[in-house]
C-alpha cells in the first residue's frame, strides 16, 4: 500500500510563484472534485418521504437498520436529564473543567454578536424599524461513532442559547446504543434542552417534519456524512440550515520567524482531521521551508494519526515560495481559506491585505487548535472558498429579523403618492389604488 | 372557462376557528405543493456545464435560443453607461423623482443595518474580534419581459451598495432585444456598476463561473423563474445565493375599524401578483367580514387584473373568523406570513404576540404597497413560512465576517492547557501538541 507509507518531507509538493505554470498548478491544487450524489439523493428523498408518512415508525425502522439499535419507541431514544448529568460525573474532572472553561469563553465572545431591535421615526412621523427575535426551536446534528466531538456540541449549541432559542434539540447517532459521555457532558454544559440518540437522514427528516415524539424545529445545524448533508439540503426551505462543511483547510503565511516545528504541528493538526484536508504554507524564505520540511520528516513518525496526515499532505498539501508577504496575502485571497494563520512578527501590518478567511489567527502563538476549542470564536467556518461570501456560525444564525412599518396620517400622503407612481409604472394598479385610498383627499366615505 | 369568471364575494372561502375541522382546513389552505423539478434539474445542469466549458460561446447560443437575441459577442450585451443615463431621461419626470425618492428612503433605512467590526482584549491579553467586510462582487438577477419591476432593482442593489460592495453586476433578459427604460433607470439610480441583457440559467451560470466577458461574482440575488431558481440552487456553494422566493403572501389581522375597502384593496394588491399568491384575512367580527366580502364583489370588476385576483382569492384566499385578536395572532404565528398587516386601532398592543413575519405593517394607514415601494425597508422577504428562520434581504446579506484571534504569550499558557485536554478527549493529538508546543515550559529550543 504505497499510498499509506509515511509521508516524507520531500513528498509534499512545492510550488514557486515565479514558476511559469504557477497559476495552473494553483488551480489544480485547490480544485474541488464534485461528488456525483444522484443515488444518495434518491435514497435520502425516500427516507424523508417515509418519515413524513409514517413518523416515529419509520424513524425506528431506519434506526434499527442503519444504527443497529432496536428499541420499542422513539421516546426511549431520548436521553434523560439524569443521564446527561451523570455523564458530567463520569468524565475526568480536568475534562469537565476544560469544557466549562471553553463554554464560558465561547459565551463571552458570542454575546457580543447579539443583535438588538431598533426603530426610528422619520420627519413625517412614520415609524420604521427592525425587530430581532430568536428562532423558537433549533435542531443540532452531532456525528456519533468514532469521531466524537464534544467541542462541536459547544460550538453549535452555545450560539443558539446565547441568541435566546427556547428549545435546542440535539440528535446524535448511537450505533449499537453507545453514546460518548464527553458528548453528553458537553450537551449538559451547553444547556441543550433535549437529546435523542438518532442519526442519519432519518434524524434530519424527523427534526424538519416533526413526528409523534420529535418536535419539528425551525433550523438544523451541525456537520454530518453525505446522507446527512443531502437530507439537510432536501429539507432546506421548510427549515433553515447552515452551510455544508467541506474538507477542512488551513493556510499559513509565515515570515520565517516562527519555530518551524510549531508550523509543522499546525499543518499536522489540520491534516489529521481527514485525508482530504488541505494544508498550504506560504513563505518567501526557501530556507525556512526546508526547515519545515525537515520538521515534517522528523515529527510525522511520532504522530498517532501519521497515516491520515501523510495522505493529506501528499495529496492536497503544498508549500509555496512567494516573492514576499504581500504576494502571499494575494494568493490567500484567491483561495479564501477556512483557517488562516498569519505566523509573522507583525500580523497587524499584514491584516489589511487579507480579504477573505473564516478565522484569522494572528501571530506565532495563536495556533489554530486554540481557536478550535476555547479561544472563544466559533470553529464552524465556511470552507471551499465560502469565506468570500459567508461567515462563521454565530448568534446571528439563530436570530431573525422582521421589518416594522407604521405610517402616520401625514406620512401616508407623501409615501402613498410616490408608491402610486411607481406601482403604475409596474402596471400593478391594485398596489397603486391601495396607496391612493389612504390619501386624504381621496379617502372614501365610510 | 368557468375558472376565469370574475370572483364573487361569496367565492372566497370562509373558515371559523370554532369549526370542528378548522385545524385540518387551515393545514389544507396553507399547504404548499412541491413541484417535481427533475427534468428542469437536468436541463439546467447541462446549461451550467456548457457555460463552464465554452464560456461566452455557450452564453451567446442560449441567449439566441431562449431570448431570440442574436449578437456577435457577449460584450455587445453589456448596456453602456450612456444608455443607462439616457433611460433616466426617457422616463417621466414624476417616475424619476419617485425612483430617487424611494432610493433615498431605502438607503436611509438600510444604512442602519450596517454592521461594524469589533474587537476586545481579555484579561489574559488575548485579542478577540469580528471583522466585518463587504462582499467584493455581487450579481443581481432581474426578470425581464412583461413583469418589469424597477422596484426590485432598487431593493436588491441598494443594500449591496450600502454594504460597500465594490461591483454590482446586474443581468436582465431582453427578449428580442427589448429592455425596460424604467429598469435601466432604476439601475442607474441604485448605482449598479455593470448591466448585461442576459437571462435564464445561462446568466446565473455566467455570473457564478465567470466567462471571458462576465466577471465571476461572489453572490447572486434576485428572483427568477424555475430555471433561474434551479440554477441558483445548483451553483450554491460556489457562490452565495439568497432565499428562493415562493408565491407572495399577505395576512391581515383586522379589528373591524379599518375602512373595509382599504382591506379589500390590500388583499387585491397581493392577489394581483400571481394566481398562486395567498391572501388571508383574520377578524373576530362576522359583520366586518361581510362588508369586506361586499367590497370584493363591488371593486373586483373595476380592477385591471381582475382575472388573476379572482383566481388567487378563490384558489388560495380565505377569511377566518377568530374568537379574538389573540387567536388571530396565534394563527398568524402558525402561518409565519411574508407580509403581515395589523389593521387594528392599537397595533403596538398586538405586536408582542406576533412571533414570525417578514414585514409587519402597523395600523390601517400602513398598506403593504407602501412597503413594496418606498417606506424604506426591503420588499424581498421570506415566503412559505421562511420568516420562522430567516430575514428580509438586507445589508447583512452583503457583508461577511471573519473571526480574529491574537493570543498573548500569557494567554496561550492558559488556553493551550485547556485546548490540550479537550483535543486529547477527541483523540486529536496533533491539535493537542500544537497547543502544548506554545506552553513556555515546553517551548522547544530553536
Amino acid at each position: 500500500m504505497p499510498s499509506r507509507r509515511l509521508c516524507k518531507g520531500t513528498d509534499m509538493r512545492q510550488l514557486d510563484t515565479s514558476d511559469a505554470d504557477f497559476d495552473a498548478a494553483l488551480t489544480r491544487l485547490t480544485s474541488r472534485d464534485e461528488v456525483d450524489g444522484a443515488s444518495v439523493d434518491e435514497t435520502v428523498a425516500a427516507i424523508i418521504a417515509d418519515v413524513a408518512r409514517r413518523g416515529d415508525a419509520a424513524v425506528l425502522e431506519y434506526t434499527a437498520r442503519f444504527d443497529n439499535l432496536q428499541v420499542e419507541s422513539v421516546a426511549t431514544l431520548e436521553v434523560s436529564r439524569e443521564r446527561m448529568t451523570e455523564a458530567l460525573c463520569h468524565i475526568d474532572v480536568a475534562q469537565r473543567e476544560a469544557l466549562e472553561y471553553a463554554a464560558q469563553r465561547i459565551r463571552d465572545f458570542h454575546e457580543r454578536q447579539l443583535q438588538q431591535s431598533w426603530q426610528y421615526e422619520d420627519a413625517l412621523g412614520n415609524v420604521l424599524g427592525q425587530r430581532v427575535t430568536a428562532l423558537a426551536r433549533v435542531g443540532i446534528y452531532v456525528p456519533g461513532g468514532k469521531a466524537s466531538y464534544p467541542s462541536s456540541v459547544l460550538m453549535n449549541a452555545l450560539p443558539a442559547k446565547v441568541a435566546g432559542v427556547a428549545e435546542v434539540v440535539m440528535v446524535v447517532p448511537a450505533p449499537g446504543g453507545d453514546v460518548s459521555d464527553l458528548v453528553l457532558a458537553a450537551a449538559a454544559v451547553a444547556g441543550v434542552d433535549r437529546v435523542f440518540t438518532l442519526g442519519g437522514a432519518q434524524a434530519i427528516a424527523a427534526l424538519a417534519l416533526g413526528t409523534e415524539t420529535l418536535p419539528a424545529v425551525d433550523k438544523i445545524v451541525g456537520p454530518g456524512n453525505i446522507y446527512v448533508a443531502t437530507a439537510k439540503r432536501q429539507v432546506f426551505g421548510r427549515v433553515g440550515i447552515d452551510m455544508e462543511a467541506g474538507p477542512s483547510e488551513i493556510l499559513i503565511i509565515a515570515d520565517g520567524h516562527t519555530d518551524p516545528d510549531w508550523v509543522v504541528m499546525d499543518l499536522f493538526s489540520q491534516a489529521e482531521h481527514d485525508e482530504n484536508a488541505q494544508c498550504i504554507l506560504l513563505c518567501p524564505d526557501h530556507k525556512y521551508l526546508a526547515a519545515v520540511r525537515a520538521g515534517i520528516e522528523r515529527l510525522l513518525p511520532t504522530m498517532e494519526r501519521a497515516d491520515i496526515i501523510g495522505v493529506s499532505l501528499r495529496a492536497r498539501g503544498a508549500m509555496i515560495v512567494t516573492r514576499d508577504l504581500a504576494e502571499a496575502a494575494a494568493i490567500s485571497n484567491l483561495i479564501a481559506p477556512e483557517h488562516l494563520e498569519l505566523s509573522v512578527e507583525d500580523p497587524e501590518a499584514l491584516l489589511p491585505q487579507i480579504e477573505h478567511a473564516g478565522a484569522i489567527f494572528m501571530g506565532s502563538y495563536t495556533s489554530e487548535a486554540l481557536g478550535d476549542y476555547c479561544a472563544g470564536p466559533n470553529h464552524v467556518l465556511p470552507t471551499a472558498g465560502g469565506s468570500r461570501f459567508s461567515s462563521p456560525l454565530g448568534v446571528y444564525d439563530f436570530q431573525k429579523r422582521s421589518s416594522l412599518i407604521r405610517c402616520s396620517e401625514q406620512g401616508v400622503q407623501e409615501l402613498g403618492a410616490m408608491a402610486s407612481v411607481l406601482a403604475r409604472g409596474e402596471s400593478l394598479t391594485a398596489h397603486a389604488r391601495s396607496a391612493e385610498m389612504r390619501l386624504t383627499h381621496k379617502k372614501p366615505a365610510k
